[in-house]
């Protein structure tokens, strides 16, 4: 960027004034590459036992955030809850399109399931933040494996990621009786 | 995996009989690479005026799923609503790690922001799920780029993603206002 690329001095998000990669070469298959920003700490070691869903999750545990990026968790603490998106490193690729869910005998496509074999196998858990000490963030509701790459954090925000649901297809009966 | 990896004759979600990579060789800094399972269709060519939230825009859109991955889409027309997490592939790298976003004036980690200007541009919307015609997915409230790679799909479930929020930091009051 001309006027300085990490530069911690923008005004504004003003997305536009970017400078972007050009719109016109864009290629929607083309491989993406990515870079952890952290790693979970978690006293979640093997698979066997693991949480099937933070909501399902009393386990804590630390998001250690790179060195290189710790900077961006300022004003972080002031939020509830985050996203915290990962890779499920474990998963060996491909994996089946479709297949019987944890909590269902019948087979589901896999963008019907939150399982973790997924063709990108990208996590996604709300985790309950508890504090944040440089670059630590400590968490709760933890139902991810120990040693897991981060990819992202994201604040979670009532007014945009509380959605009022009208179907949640062949998961409705099954969760409802899981946690009663 | 030894019984059939992409067979789609499972037995049960038994992450642990999946043949995994091992976890003795997990290394948290390694490089990622995805490959996009599709591409977002929409009315919204540039980021001029593009919603800023998809909690905010009413715009329909469509998601193409590549061919191949067809068959995962299964049981999803369940759902109202699919998190949606796709790839901003006009960020440009590196990006500054404090900016001033949209809603405020002053500057703020990029990991307490929404920015697609994240080390990791990933992003993460919740979309209204209209219908699926084969592998098309018809959608709402779309705050997406027309031709923007996705990454993954999973269903929106209530009881595990709609959280009580006690804080929602430097944004509280910002979306309040924005919203009213």
């Amino acid at each position: 960027m001309k006027n300085g690329t990490n530069s911690e001095d923008t005004e504004g998000m003003d997305i536009i004034k970017r400078e972007l990669h050009n719109i016109k070469n864009r290629d929607a298959k083309s491989d993406i590459n990515l870079k952890p920003i952290g790693v979970l700490h978690s006293s979640l070691k093997t698979l066997k036992g693991i949480p099937i869903q933070f909501s399902m999750s009393d386990t804590k545990g630390r998001i250690e955030i790179f060195e290189e990026y710790t900077s961006g968790l300022k004003d972080l603490d002031g939020f509830s809850h985050v996203y915290c998106i990962y890779f499920f490193d474990l998963v060996r690729l491909p994996v089946p399109l479709q297949s019987k869910p944890f909590l269902d005998n019948t087979k589901k496509g896999v963008f019907a399931t939150r399982t973790p074999f997924r063709p990108n196998p990208i996590g996604l858990s709300v985790l309950k933040l508890i504090n944040i000490e440089d670059n630590l963030i400590f968490i709760k509701n933890v139902d991810i494996l120990d040693k897991t790459p981060i990819l992202d954090i994201k604040p979670y925000v009532k007014e945009f990621d509380t959605i009022k649901v009208s179907k949640s297809g062949w998961l409705e009966s099954k969760v409802r009786k899981k946690l009663s």
